[in-house]
C-alpha cells in the first residue's frame, strides 16, 4: 500500500480490507488495495447517495449495451486511461521491440485467414493502402508463420461489427508471415472516428466536454511461438487528433507515413486500380512466452 | 486531491486528468480524483493485463447477471462496503434520528399498499411476527401518513425477487402510518441467509475465504413529506453473524429482540395463529427533505 499515504482510514475501510485477511496472497492484495483506493474515492470527493446511484445505474446500462459486439467495459478502460496504464506497466520491452498498446472495444476473435497480397475489403471502403513489411526478432532476423490478427475501420468511420450494412468479414482478417518474414496486404487508408457515443461512456464524454475523436489506425496483434503476443497500432502519421486521442493510446514510434501512389506506379501491387497509398511497418517481437490467452473479456 | 501523497503520479494520469479540464467544477472534481485513484490502485498492485482482462470478464458478467430482479453492481458495493461508506459520510444525523443502512440487492419498488395488520407473507414462510412501533420526529412528535416500504426473507433463505415459488408481493408491503405515526403488520421472524453465490460477487467471496452470510434483519423505507428519506434494516439482537455480516452494514442502534410470545397471549393480533414473536421499532426521522428519487439503478 505504498501509496497510501494522508487521509487517515475510514473504520468501513479498515474491516473491509481485514475480510480479506484469508485470501491467497496476491488476491488479498489486490482485493484489499481496490477496497482502500476505491474507499478513499469515495471520501475524497465525499460521494453523495445521488452520485452513487448514478454510478450504479452507469454501470448497469454499460453491463447491458455489452455483447459480442461491444465492449463498453473495455471502452471506460480506454477512455480512463486504464487500459494504457496497464500497458505501460507490463511492458518492459527489450530495446528494438515494437511498443504495443490497446486492444479496444471492436477486436473480434477468429478473422478469415487470408493468402499474401490479399485485399481485406469485402467492399469498398475508402482509398486502398498496400500495408507491408516483416515480423522480426530483435536480432532482426525474421519470423516465418507468425500470425497477423489485423482490423481497421473504413472511411465511413466504422469497423465491420458496428455497420449493419458490411459483411461480418469486411475489413479485418488474419495472415501468416512467408519465409522470409514478410507480410503483405490491401487495406483502406484509415480515417478517424469517433468512439462510440451512444452508451455511457459517450455520456461521459459529452457531460465532462471531452472529445470522442481517435486518430487514424489500423489495428494488429502479432502471435508467434516462442515471442511475446504484440497488440498494436499503425497510426497515420498525419491525422488529426494525434495529440489528443481519446483513449491516450498515441505512443510516438507507432507513427508510420501513408505515401501517397499514382494508378500507374510500377509498384502497384495486383488487385489495386487507381491511385492508392503504402505504409511499410515492420514488427518486432520480445522473446519470451505468449501467455495471452484469446479470452478478452467478451461473454458468449 | 487532499487523499493522494506517496507514489509519484504516472504521466497517463496527468494526461487522463487533464482530459477533464472543461468538464463542469463537480464532475471534474469527480472524473479526475475517479482516475487518479484507479490509476494508483493499478500502480500500486502492478495490475497484470491477465488480472485486467478477468476484471473485465467479471464486469461483464455483472452486467449480464444484473436484471430488473438481480442487481449485482449494488451487491458489489455493498460487499466491497462501498455502500456503508457512501452512507457513513451522507449521515450526519441529529441526535436520535434512526440511522441508516444498506439498500442491499432486493428492493423492489411499487411494493402493494397495505392496512394497519396485514398480514405480508401470501404462504407460509416461518414463526410469525408481529412488527410494530411508531414513526417519530427527533421531538418525539408522531408523523402520521408516512410510508414505510417493507421487505425481508422468509425461512428458506430468499426474498420473493429470488423465489420462483413466491407470488411476487410475497413479503413485501407498504404501509402508512397512522395518526397517531403508528404502524404493525405480521411478517415473520427473519433468518440468517447468503448473499447470492452464483455470480461474480460470489465467485470473489469463495476465491477470497470470505463467508457469504448477513444477520437476520427486515428492510425498511422510510419516506415522509418534510423529513430525510431513511433506508435502514431492524437486526435481529440474537442472531448469527452480527459481528461479520458479508456488507459491513450493521449498527448497533438497529438491533432489536424479537421476543417469543406464546399462543394464548392475550395481545396476540388477529390473523396469527400457534407461538409467535413481537418486535418493537419505533423509527425517527431527520427533518430535510426526501431528495431520493425512486430510481435504485435497475434498468427498465
Amino acid at each position: 500500500m505504498s501509496g497510501i499515504v494522508g487521509t487517515p482510514r475510514h473504520p468501513i475501510t479498515a474491516q473491509v480490507v481485514a475480510s480479506f485477511a484469508d485470501a491467497p496472497p496476491r488476491l488479498r492484495e489486490v482485493m484489499s488495495a481496490l477496497a482502500e483506493h476505491l474507499h478513499r474515492f469515495v471520501v475524497d470527493v465525499r460521494l453523495t447517495p445521488e452520485e452513487w446511484r448514478v454510478a450504479i445505474a452507469l454501470l448497469t446500462a454499460t453491463g447491458h449495451i455489452t455483447s459480442e459486439e461491444r465492449q463498453e467495459f473495455i471502452l471506460w478502460s480506454d477512455a480512463l486511461g486504464v487500459s494504457m496504464l496497464v500497458d505501460a506497466l507490463e511492458h518492459d520491452l527489450p530495446p528494438g521491440a515494437t511498443e504495443s498498446t490497446v486492444l479496444g472495444p471492436f477486436y473480434v476473435p477468429d478473422s478469415p485467414m487470408r493468402e499474401y497480397g490479399a485485399n481485406i475489403a469485402s467492399q469498398p471502403a475508402g482509398d486502398p493502402a498496400w500495408v507491408s513489411g516483416r515480423v522480426l526478432t530483435t536480432a532482426g532476423d525474421p519470423i516465418a508463420g507468425a500470425e497477423l490478427d489485423v482490423w481497421q475501420n473504413g472511411d465511413n468511420e466504422l469497423y465491420a461489427v458496428q455497420d449493419a450494412d458490411a459483411p461480418e468479414e469486411h475489413l479485418r482478417a488474419r495472415f501468416r508471415t512467408r519465409d522470409d518474414g514478410t507480410y503483405g496486404f490491401i487495406g483502406v487508408r484509415p480515417v478517424p472516428y469517433r468512439i462510440p457515443s451512444d452508451g455511457p461512456v459517450g455520456r461521459m464524454l459529452q457531460a465532462t466536454g471531452r472529445h470522442p475523436w481517435r486518430p487514424a489506425h489500423i489495428h494488429l496483434i502479432v502471435r508467434a511461438r516462442g515471442y511475446r503476443t504484440l497488440t498494436t497500432h499503425i497510426f497515420d502519421s498525419t491525422s488529426e487528433h494525434l495529440d489528443a486521442d481519446a483513449v491516450f493510446a498515441v505512443k510516438p514510434s507507432l507513427l508510420r507515413a501513408f505515401v501517397r501512389r499514382s494508378a500507374d506506379d510500377p509498384a502497384a501491387p495486383p488487385g489495386i486500380a487507381g491511385d492508392w497509398y503504402s505504409v511499410e511497418n515492420d514488427l518486432v517481437l520480445a522473446a519470451g512466452t505468449a501467455g495471452e490467452p484469446a479470452d478478452d473479456g467478451r461473454t458468449a
